[in-house]
């Protein structure tokens, strides 16, 4: 039996899907017939229903997967393979407060709504008052809305939350509202970026590297999907080839009032900070004992070729 | 004022990187002198701290991806690629009740305890005693052993939970073991699995097709990384190639008694089914409105190339 | 002026494209109009000509990728991509004698024409009478068919050509002809193939590894384009992911004489070649000095994902 | 028997690869003995050769891969990935005359000129004095240099030939040189160049699009090779992600007389052009009959991810 307000994913003899809530009278027409919501509590999860056709559609607990491919959209929405990626980078798990902007049609709100459980918050900003309601309708779809914070704002003046554990900008010209970060996150936050053009990409570190900000990384996600079948196991013929790039980085704050204290250790900080960038490429972390990083600087031949 | 139990990240001038936990003389001795745990404490997340020799460190707040990164680990450990993907597609979050085997050194244990929050649980699996020690160890060390079930058994027996919202195995035979997992799960629970070769993933593909799953899928993830410099962006010179094939499936039950109560639904059901295999390309998801999928089945041409 | 048994490519105001032979009377009908063959020919490559409507076309000199793309074909044929890199790999250039199998098309037939120039030659054969009279018609249309013979026969007795300088099968078991193939090529000739499926790469390096084949490699050729827009540079959305595995492979003579000759030698080389496999990864290439090689095996970390 | 000048690639039995010419006395010292160039000559293609001390040397004729893999560097070479697609790009088969600039270690050159054959050219040139005899070395080694003309030269002031085939450029700044490549090469002839960063490629298409030239093509090539395992097939670990961007650009005449007649067909052409441009993403190539190209412009979802 499952409770008000459960989520269910409802899955035709076809493959045809159907994510909706478990409500009263939330009865589902299909082109097999009709559903009835009691039909599909009373059984549960797992378990089958019949259309008034006689047709059995399959009734599953919805991942989160499901609940990003299931949100209304009017715009492109991010992929689950950057949505992943993000999630470890920018370290956001039960608990976190997030910053979004924009909100876009909520895919990716609803992925960190979700994320950041009953004890976390998202706060997405969203300039365009028609996405910002299609967001409120996608996060109570989804029973989310309890944990974000919308505004229907545009950046320009800042964003609408302090203390943030970590940032993610989808816009299009994310280097004019760097300067409003380091008033809405915590010191060392970590920041996302996502850009379709490599001159975007060029823009953004351009205006990344004059800080308050470290850490620079730009990375492309590739999922290459294979057909299932075991005695003829090879990829698909065609793939999405790209998205956007991701870029991240780390907000630190700009340590002035230390750094003014003494211009001897200013000096011995300059050349200390030129140092570690060149050996950014080979941080080493420890946990105790210290691991080596993959040494990703090999030196190239073409007889590998 | 950073409380006792909390995880810290320390990055040296050169860039070396530090995971402790805050606690009374947990003091660090590095190449650049001493760190005192107390003045570590007193700064906070996004400060300075120096070395009795006055070398500068900066203090983080370790995000998700620093503690995979950080375990102590004497394997092979998973690589965040792909636990970012697998979180999504077996709907790992807030609250989920998670079967893994084998521990291996723990990477993977943490990002999922780190995911399920304080109301999941995460039952881990591990044979070899030396990995099953390491797996406590590294849990502690992330403060994350509240949140898994260790087992220091084969799983040849079964495994020691039940109703489990998803499963996941990095096991060198995974088709040794599928028996047990509809006992383990709820009926459609995600089933996950790595696997480094072209021929394990023929094999288990073929020990799925006999059920009872279903939605099989089998992907890989490549990530690209770029030189982070903006006015010579490029990708790196080399990239990480392989880790493995995912392959997802979902975990139907076998719908016995329903069956066997009329064998001419047995009969339309068998050509549903079959019906249904040929669309499973084509799945659509609805929310109150159909969305078509990506149309990955196009023909193909030279021309493009 | 243009002389009769060119190739023009004439390319419409929108950019269609027809590649014909020049020849009397070979006047082309097109959406905006005839084109005549004399007006072609007067005209000459890099010039326009106009259709009796007044559309104006470009006339190109087509280069052998245009040739690829405009056999007339019946299956998929193969890319540039995999054309390419196989030349290279094979050594197919002027003057080569060159076996292949099975001729499908002819869109490789056309490129190893091409590349052998008129001194060299290739020995394609095909089972199937329409597939065989359809690379005939492209082989006379690319003006070709001299440097080409052409086998309408199973290769299961064997391939109709000795002493050939390079081999290449594009067959579904390549497997069951490799006993032929030390007859038909010098030795130590390279020899390629192309495999849709993994499945198949594996049972066909079973084959190879029973010799006397050596070198045994793998790969895929993956091309990924971009949008040429200057200021939003970005890589297509979507790209070929597949078209098969190319594996390549020497064969060697089986050295039998000489071997037989002692048994001590015997020995010691049965512990060399051992030794042989080993090293295989890292093969140098000397000329007057050595070069290493790009070192495939790193050692790999989770750190630089 | 061997005749003096041919080339031979000499295996040892660890896999190290010695690629030198038959000629009298060019005796070879190895780690494994003196191999004595008279038995080389005397055994042939195929065959075993032994050293003074025994060991067994395999000779095997080199394939053009071999050569170029061969080739004494003192920079960084093009790889047989890129070299192959260029090869089939710009129509480089037996004569063909061909511009490069800079020869660099001369690997492509060596490629170039083996493929135009006895009957083609290779212009090449190179400003630093140290390249250009490293490039004439090379060259007499591979026993191609005939087929070559070197200029030691800076192309500021232009290309040593005219009515050239087609024209690849590997310098860093092409854009600088792309306005005397209309008086070197045919109307309509292609060009293409090698650039490693996405700035570069930002600019050279800017450079381009300015004319003219048409046909703009921006690729990667990416080889990814498997560890040739029948039973555990699987990728290597790691593999080269980058060495640059393939740009290609077909060089057409300005037209400027035939267009200067009639004002009203300038206008026409001025819509057809754009025209054009909508649809250059379609060309369509017609042997008789039109085939569709491959259909790059999907429409994404992100259930597919």
């Amino acid at each position: 039996m499952l409770d008000s307000g459960k989520l269910v994913l409802l899955i035709s003899p076809k493959g045809k899907r159907y994510l909706r809530v478990v409500k009263e009278g939330n009865d589902i027409h299909t082109h097999d017939g009709k559903l009835l919501m009691e039909d599909i509590a009373a059984a549960g999860y797992g378990k089958m229903v019949k259309t008034h056709l006689g047709r059995k559609y399959k009734i599953l607990k919805p991942t989160v997967h499901d609940l990003i491919k299931g949100v209304k959209r009017q715009t492109q929405i991010m992929y689950p393979k950057e949505i992943g990626y993000l999630l470890l980078k920018l370290g956001i798990g039960p608990g976190a407060r997030v910053i979004e902007s924009g909100s876009g049609s909520g895919g990716l709100t609803v992925a960190l709504a979700y994320y950041v459980g009953d004890t976390g918050k998202v706060y997405t900003h969203e300039r365009r008052p028609e996405f910002y309601k299609l967001v409120t309708r996608n996060l109570k779809w989804a029973g989310l809305e309890e944990r974000v914070e919308q505004f229907n704002l545009d950046i320009e003046e800042g964003f609408q939350a302090t203390e943030a554990d970590a940032l993610f900008l989808d816009v299009r010209t994310p280097w004019d509202y760097l300067h409003h970060i380091p008033k809405a996150v915590i010191p060392g936050a970590m920041c996302g970026f996502l850009l379709p053009t490599t001159n975007q990409v060029s823009d953004l570190l351009r205006a990344l590297e004059k800080g308050p900000f470290e850490d620079l990384e730009v990375v492309e996600i590739l999922v290459r999907r294979y057909k299932p079948v075991a005695d003829r196991l090879r990829p698909e013929d065609r793939m999405v080839a790209h998205t956007g790039y991701l870029v991240f980085a780390r907000c630190i704050e700009p340590y002035v009032e230390e750094e003014a204290a003494s211009a001897e250790i200013e000096t011995a900080e300059t050349s200390e900070s030129s140092e570690k960038t060149e050996t950014a490429q080979e941080p080493e972390t420890g946990s105790g004992d210290e691991q080596a990083d993959s040494a990703e600087e090999d030196t190239e031949s073409p007889n590998g070729m």
